[in-house]
């Protein structure tokens, strides 16, 4: 299990291949202390082209009481995604493999694929949900990067029109300095759905539904 | 094709599946003004596990005069790579679809994939080639996120430690604000030829060596 810390050294042997899909372990809690693995925890995996109503106990979001409520968006085998709960702007979403992986560079080679895959439906359901066509993909890896939290994660960072001072602060505010506002949980379950029912309606236009798809 | 302004309006649907990796017409310019396709449409795919030498004619830098010398680190039927002609930092290289896709949501399902696996790969690559462990990966779609050539394309940014004030600066000049130097060409082409070898180093390492693998 590779460990975190700003000042690792990185080391050159990239993991093995990852075991089956469905490794009994998947669901324990990689990493006691990362809130990303908490979530992982607690959430099981649904069709992401067939998504749960939010009132499911699937979709619960005081499941990681006392930590923050958790807004899902996604939860497959390999990778979870969630509003952020200090969102730079609505729709702000963070997606990541299920399990505890430092940085980019410690993830499968098919957590990276699934990565990939799910960065453009996902872009896609977040630009439909949220009607903000311009966004930004952003992964730290590392302190010096401004990477936070030890899990790696893809934020997608909707960005509507702002104007010189207010567009300057919104990317400082980026990589760690400025004020955010945590998530209204009212907002949040109402978009997070939005964005889930989207992602239901790209992944089957492109025949990715049940039965046929690899989720 | 998708075409590209600042201020066009996200449509719903997605690409078409890809066709056939060998599509006749791939190697041609999609579009004449944009600097991404005149690199794709210069530079030849070859196996990354095995790169040609930085003598080969395939990799020659000024093959894209008089627009600026490329650096190419990657060169698939799919994708291509290469250094940043304005690098925020030594190692700075942007991975895009060799075919223009102006945004992340205009890429194939298949480029999403293989885009996933390669940000990977190369970030593996970046980091044993400079040492530094620490970088951020940065996509961004269109005017409002500071995209400016409508390619879409990954930067990799190495980010050695800096303090502070400077620290700010760099993530600002990130996007689009700020001083940003010309890559120097001897230099480039060193670190280009280490960054193909790491690549290939750790393509080989996973299995991914000629014969067997997908480019």
């Amino acid at each position: 299990m590779p460990n975190y810390n700003g000042t690792q050294k990185y080391t050159s042997s990239l993991p093995p291949a990852p075991s089956s899909a469905f490794d009994p372990g998947l669901f324990d809690s990689d990493n006691q202390a990362c809130p990303f693995c908490h979530i992982s925890s607690t959430y099981s995996p649904y069709d992401p082209s067939c998504p749960p109503p939010s009132s499911s106990p699937l979709l619960n979001p005081s499941l990681t009481s006392p930590q923050p409520a958790t807004f899902m968006v996604l939860s497959t085998p390999c990778l979870v995604a969630f509003l952020d709960i200090m969102p730079l702007s609505a729709g702000h979403v963070l997606l990541c493999p299920r399990r505890h992986r430092a940085k980019l560079t410690d993830a499968t080679p098919d957590e990276a694929t699934e990565l990939g895959r799910y960065l453009r439906i996902l872009s896609a359901a977040v630009v439909e949900a949220t009607g903000v066509g311009d966004w930004n993909v952003v992964q730290n890896n590392g302190a010096a990067a401004a990477q936070v939290v030890p899990h790696m994660h893809f934020h997608i960072i909707p960005r509507p029109e702002l104007r010189d001072k207010r567009s300057e602060r919104f990317t400082a505010t980026m990589f760690g300095r400025g004020q955010r506002d945590d998530l209204d949980e009212e907002e949040g379950a109402a978009l997070a759905e939005r964005i889930r029912e989207k992602m239901a309606e790209v992944l089957r236009r492109e025949g990715c539904g049940e039965g046929g798809a690899k989720l």
